[in-house]
C-alpha cells in the first residue's frame, strides 16, 4: 500500500530512499575483507562527526543500549555518577545506574532546562566520591539543550568522566568530543544519521578507557572493552547488524560530502525558524533552553493533543510526536534532525496549521508559515 | 558492483530478495496502530514457530543480547546455573553468568557431542542450588545437536528452569517449547528466519517468569520483563529495529505458508545429503552427534583451510565458514537454515569438490554431487 508519511518525530526520522535501496542489497558475511574495509570507514567517519581520535563503537541496540554501555563499562562502581536529570532521558541514565548497582546523586533540573555547568560544578566540590557525570546533550523528552562543552570545562581538569548522551545531537548539533574534553559520546543511527534504529555508536576517550581498565563490570554484551578489542582487528565482537551497517557508511560519506557544519548550520536554521512559526501562531515553547535538533511547544488550551497529532497524520501524512511521561497530552514536537530541509519542514508547518484551524483553534492561516519563510529568508540571505 | 555471493555460512544467511525490498520501504514511527499491528502479528507467528503460547519478545541485538537477556532476567542468582560446554557458544553463556556474579556449575561436553541428559541429571541430583540449565540446542561452533527434548524431561518435573539457545535451531529444527517444557528459548534473527543480522527473539515461559519475580537482575536494555509488559500494549521499551521488523513479518508469513515441519524436513534433507557427500569425498564429519542446520567437517590433510575458503569465495561465490577457537584452520561449516535449497547445496558441494581438487587434494570430481543427489532421490521420492 501507498502511503505518503513524513517523519517529523524525534526518531526515527527520514531515511533516504538511497540509503533504503543500500541496505537492500544482497546481505555478504561480516567476516570478510569487505565487511572489515566498511567497518573502518565507518569508524573514521563517525570519528569526524564527533571530533574525536578516539574509537567510535558500532552497537547493535537502540541509543539506551549505547549509553548502558557506555555508563557500566566506564563507570567505576567504587565511586559515584552524578546524574543530570532534566526530562525521560537522564532519568532513564539514573535507572540505569540504579540497576547496575552502581551509586548515583541526581542533580534534578527543571524540565525544559539545560544542566547548570555551575550546580555541576557545586555538586562535584561538595562530594569527592563523584567519579562521573551523566548529562543529555539535547534532551529529547523536553526539546531542552545543555551546554555540554561548558560542563566538560568543569569535569576534564578534575578526575571525574564526563559521558554525554548525545542520541538527538551527534552529527546535527556543534560537539567536539575531543577539544571540548568529554570522555564518552554516545549516538543513535535513527536520528541525525539518518539511519533506521538498530545500531548505536559510543565514543569512548583515553580517560574514560583508563578508568574502565581498573574494574570489572557487570556486563557482556555491552562491555564495550570487547568492542574496542575487536574493532582493533576490524572486526565486531557479536554479529553486527551489517545491512544497517551498510546503510552507515552511505550516510556517513553523505554527511562528510555536505560538511558537518552545514548541517549543523541547517539544522540551527529549521529550529530558528520553527520557533518563529509556532511564535506566530502563539504556541509557546516548552524548553526555557532550546535544543536546535527538537522543538517542543506546548499544545494550546482546548486542543486536544491525540486529536492534533492523528489528524496532522491521517490528513496530511505529518507524524509528529506527543510528550512523554508527564508531558504526554500536553505537549508536541518537531525534529529538525536528519534527512529533513525547509520544505519538509515548511510541510509541517503548514499542516500544524491547517489542523488547529480544523480543531477550532483560532489562528491565521498561513502567519506560522510566513514567520517560518522570513526566518529563512534572512539566514539564507 | 555486482559480486554473485551466496552464503552458505551458519548465520548471517541468504535473505530473499522479497524481504530485503520489504525492509527498503519508507520507515514509518514505531508509535502508530500500523506498528502495533506489525508487532502483534510477528509475536503470533514467532508463537507459532516456537510452539508456545507464552509471549516471544522481539530485542534489537544479536543472538548473544538475546540469551544475556534470557539468562540475567531469569537466573536468580541466590541459586547456580548449571552451564552445559561443548562449543564457542556453550562457553559465551557461562561467561555471560561469570560477567553477572552469577554462579555457575560447568558441565564439560566433549567439542562435537551433544549434552548428555544423563550427566545434566546427575549434576541437578548432586547440586540442589542449581536452578536453571542452560544449554545449546545446535552448537553452531561445532554442528553438534543436544536432545533438549530429553533434557526437558529432566528438568520440567524439578524446580529447575531450562533455557535453550536455539539461535542456530529455532525456526529450522524440530522444537516445541511448550509440549516439550522449555522455559525459554532463544532465536536469531540472521539464521533459519531469513533476515539479517540485528534482532533476537526470545521466548519466555511461566515458570520463568515467576522466577524472574524474585530477583532483581544487573540489567535494564536487557531486563526482558520492560519487554513483556511493553508487549501486553503492543509497544516496545526501547527504539526498535523497525525496519528489520518489517522484513521479519514477511519471513514468518513466509514461514508459515510453507509450514514449519516441511522447513523442518528440508533442512534436515540438505543437511543428510550434504553429509552424505562429504562421505562419498572422505571428508570426514567433526560433529558425533551432527545437527542438522550446520555441517561440520574436518578439513583434509594437507588441505589448507583458509585457501579452501577464499577460494570458493573467489572462484565460485560461495561463503563458508570455518572453525572458531581451537578449531580454526581445521574444519570448515556449511549451513542449512533458512532461505536455501537443493540447488544452492549442491552448488556448495560442487564449488568444494573442484577448489579441494584445485588444491591438490586426491578425488574423484562429481562422486560428492553424485551422493548428494542420491540422499535427495531417497528423500523426496
Amino acid at each position: 500500500m501507498i502511503r505518503k508519511v513524513r517523519l517529523m518525530t524525534p526518531g526515527p526520522t527520514e531515511v533516504p530512499a538511497e540509503i533504503l535501496l543500500e541496505m537492500a542489497q544482497p546481505v555478504d558475511h561480516h567476516r570478510t575483507a569487505q565487511y572489515q574495509a566498511l567497518l573502518s570507514e565507518v569508524t573514521e567517519l563517525l570519528q569526524d562527526v564527533l571530533f574525536t581520535k578516539s574509537p567510535v563503537l558500532s552497537i547493535t541496540g537502540s541509543g539506551t543500549a549505547g549509553m548502558e554501555g557506555a555508563i557500566v563499562t566506564c563507570c567505576n562502581p567504587a565511586r559515584k555518577v552524578l546524574c543530570c536529570r532534566g526530562g525521560k532521558f537522564g532519568e532513564r541514565w539514573a535507572e540505569v545506574c540504579e540497576a547496575f548497582g552502581i551509586a548515583h546523586v541526581d542533580y534534578d533540573i527543571e524540565w525544559g532546562h539545560g544542566a547548570d555547568p555551575g550546580a555541576i560544578a557545586r555538586h562535584l566540590d561538595d562530594d569527592p566520591e563523584i567519579g562521573a557525570v551523566v548529562v543529555v546533550h539535547s534532551e529529547t523528552s523536553t526539546g531542552a539543550i545543555s551546554d555540554v562543552e561548558a560542563i566538560a570545562r568543569i569535569t576534564r581538569d578534575r578526575d571525574v568522566l564526563l559521558l554525554v548522551d548525545a542520541i538527538t545531537s551527534g552529527g546535527c548539533l556543534p560537539l567536539k568530543m575531543d577539544a571540548w574534553g568529554i570522555d564518552a559520546v554516545g549516538v543513535g543511527s535513527q536520528k541525525a544519521l539518518m539511519l533506521p534504529p538498530g545500531l548505536a555508536f559510543v565514543a569512548v576517550g583515553e580517560r574514560a578507557w583508563k578508568a574502565a581498565e581498573a574494574f570489572t563490570p557487570s556486563a557482556y554484551y555491552l562491555d564495550l572493552k570487547a568492542y574496542r578489542k575487536s574493532l582493533a582487528k576490524s572486526d565486531a565482537p557479536y554479529t553486527p547488524a551489517n545491512t544497517l551497517m551498510r546503510g552507515a557508511l552511505m550516510a556517513l560519506r553523505h554527511i562528510k560530502e555536505v560538511g558537518i557544519e552545514a548541517i549543523w548550520a541547517r539544522t540551527a536554521m529549521l529550529a530558528a525558524a520553527t520557533r518563529a512559526a509556532c511564535e506566530a501562531l502563539g504556541l509557546k515553547p516548552y524548553a526555557a533552553s532550546p535544543s536546535d535538533s527538537v522543538t517542543a511547544v506546548w499544545v494550546p488550551d482546548g486542543v486536544d493533543e491525540a486529536a492534533l497529532r492523528k489528524q496532522m497524520r491521517s490528513d496530511f501524512g505529518i507524524q509528529i510526536a506527543g510528550g512523554q511521561g508527564d508531558l504526554k497530552g500536553r505537549i508536541i514536537r518537531f525534529s529538525h534532525m536528519g534527512y529533513t530541509d525547509v520544505i519538509d519542514t515548511a510541510g509541517a508547518i503548514a499542516a500544524l496549521e491547517l489542523v488547529l484551524h480544523k480543531l477550532g483553534h483560532t489562528l491565521t492561516l498561513g502567519a506560522g508559515l510566513a514567520a517560518f519563510q522570513q526566518e529563512i529568508a534572512i539566514r539564507r540571505g
